[in-house]
């Protein structure tokens, strides 16, 4: 008798959990609405709408979308940190002015010296290092590290309202995916503690990797230098490869989530494009168009004709982060 | 009443279910045995080897070890049908020797002109295509055209033993992925039918490819060249970057699989490498050292000394292929 009072259960406990609000810290008004209207509609056998499960991909952007990344991505942010320790223990290791700039936390010196100088930067604490140790240095750093303004950890600075909505729509047979510019092993280390989304399902750039057999034991070691940089155009790219076929939501924050938006919500059946715009100073920060990291221009121009819902962080959300408010 | 019946039916199955045999396509034997003494440990809670389901990655090279490889792999013997294809409406695309030689279904000479000459008979049906349009080409070609000594169609050549391994293997909480030196975009056309594994659990070699706006349409098209080729020591590298984890099993064929099942059972807790050895001259195709394509040497010396599975196709096999008998 014992399986059947389970069984009955999880039958009768489904439509309690429908009642309840999946969106609790969204505030109600027209962007949630459009929110639920969609997966609604694509959830239900009986709309035009519907979309069978293994169709229903959802791509999230992560700096500025799913956590913050002001004044820096924090992927940024613990490369100069890192930079700064080593240093540390061995000066010698600052061999360019780019290294240099780093220690002293100088993050726009070296934004003005170019892709290469970050490169050199990020070098020194992701490569020659294997994922799993490097994974571990991340996830140490996020936990424990202190973000400048907020004086909370940077790991409790993800949006309670987006992690609320990658739970409502796995709830609803979605597959949550992050699409970043991020670093794959960067993400790795705490997605999927903070955000419920498995190691396999993200998709982010890709440093350069190498298998050898070290002292007797498989071996794989981070090099230096990308095989694949996951933004803009890439994106979309990214995607395809990836998952293998075309999602049919995505949300970004700024014009290096326009193509993969662009793309998402061309395809055919209903689609859903969400741009964050971070409108809200007091709370978190407030910057779109000049903005040096996570500048938005044409998405702000477009989205209106385009049909994409900016969300006013302001406005819409009653609550900012996940970490203790 | 209704939903009661069905959640009740639904429990008594599963230990019903449990007792049939899940590989009738095995002989009983040592090889057998030793498969299922594996999965059951590993899905045993109270089993020292017990590994939880979200580590229960099982991966599973695709030419010769799911489907049949000879005379030519598929994907080769697809690109000269379609340089000889297009070549009858178009001779001037006969530009070189490679092509000429493709033309006439001549593999040895594109074969011994080397890998460039190998990339250049690809571009031809490979390149300035979209995914999409690829993918159609290549499941008509598959399910329409005739193996050359088989006389089945080439989607039929798929090993029935090993189907029953990769479902049983889900049923039993497993996730499958597909690890070849295929492209991602040639296996997608069919192993969602043919394998039941979705296309984002495909992980093979990666063309180039690029998004832009076509007449207004958001676009995604396949470029000459490849970003990254998943074979040898590129297997551990492409798997760690895909899933994120180091699978638990593997099974491969050719020396091409080695370091993939050496950085497999190279991990902690319980292990399973497998090698599919082509003995069934009868049936299939005996080949292994000398053979040009799938060339199998290191991993004959040493499965015995790793402790891998080398299943002998004569023997092992009940039935070879998945399409009619």
């Amino acid at each position: 008798m014992h399986r059947f009072v389970i069984a009955s259960i999880a039958v009768f406990a489904l439509p309690l959990a429908a009642l309840a609000d999946p969106l609790p810290s969204w505030k109600a008004g027209a962007a949630k609405d459009s929110i639920i209207a969609f997966v609604e509609t694509v959830t239900d056998p009986q709309s035009e709408n519907y979309v069978p499960m293994s169709d229903r991909i959802a791509v999230f952007d992560n700096d500025g979308t799913l956590w913050a990344e002001q004044p820096l991505t924090f992927q940024l942010a613990y490369a100069l940190d890192m930079v700064r320790q080593r240093a540390e223990d061995d000066p010698s290791i600052l061999g360019s002015e780019a290294l240099s700039a780093a220690a002293n936390g100088d993050f726009a010196a070296i934004r003005e010296a170019g892709s290469e100088a970050i490169l050199e930067v990020l070098n020194v604490s992701h490569a020659n290092v294997t994922p799993t140790a490097f994974m571990a240095s991340v996830h140490e750093w996020l936990t424990t590290t202190e973000h400048p303004t907020s004086g909370m950890v940077y790991a409790d600075m993800t949006y309670q309202p987006m992690t609320e909505l990658l739970r409502y729509m796995r709830d609803e047979g979605f597959s949550t995916y992050i699409v970043s510019g991020g670093s794959l092993f960067f993400m790795r280390a705490i997605t999927e503690e903070i955000y419920n989304i498995p190691p396999s399902q993200i998709i982010g750039s890709i440093g350069n990797m190498e298998y050898s057999v070290v002292d007797g034991e498989p071996t794989l070691t981070k090099q230096s230098g990308a095989l694949f940089f996951d933004r803009s155009a890439g994106k979309p790219v990214g995607i395809m490869n990836h998952i293998g076929q075309r999602p049919i939501f995505a949300a970004g924050n700024t014009d290096g989530d326009f193509q993969m938006l662009e793309w998402v919500t061309a395809g055919e059946g209903a689609r859903f494009g969400m741009l964050i715009h971070h409108t809200d100073g007091e709370r978190e920060f407030a910057y779109d168009r000049e903005s040096a990291v996570g500048s938005l221009n044409r998405g702000l121009d477009e989205a209106d004709t385009r049909g994409w819902l900016l969300v006013d962080m302001a406005k819409d959300w009653r609550r900012v982060w996940s970490g203790a408010e």
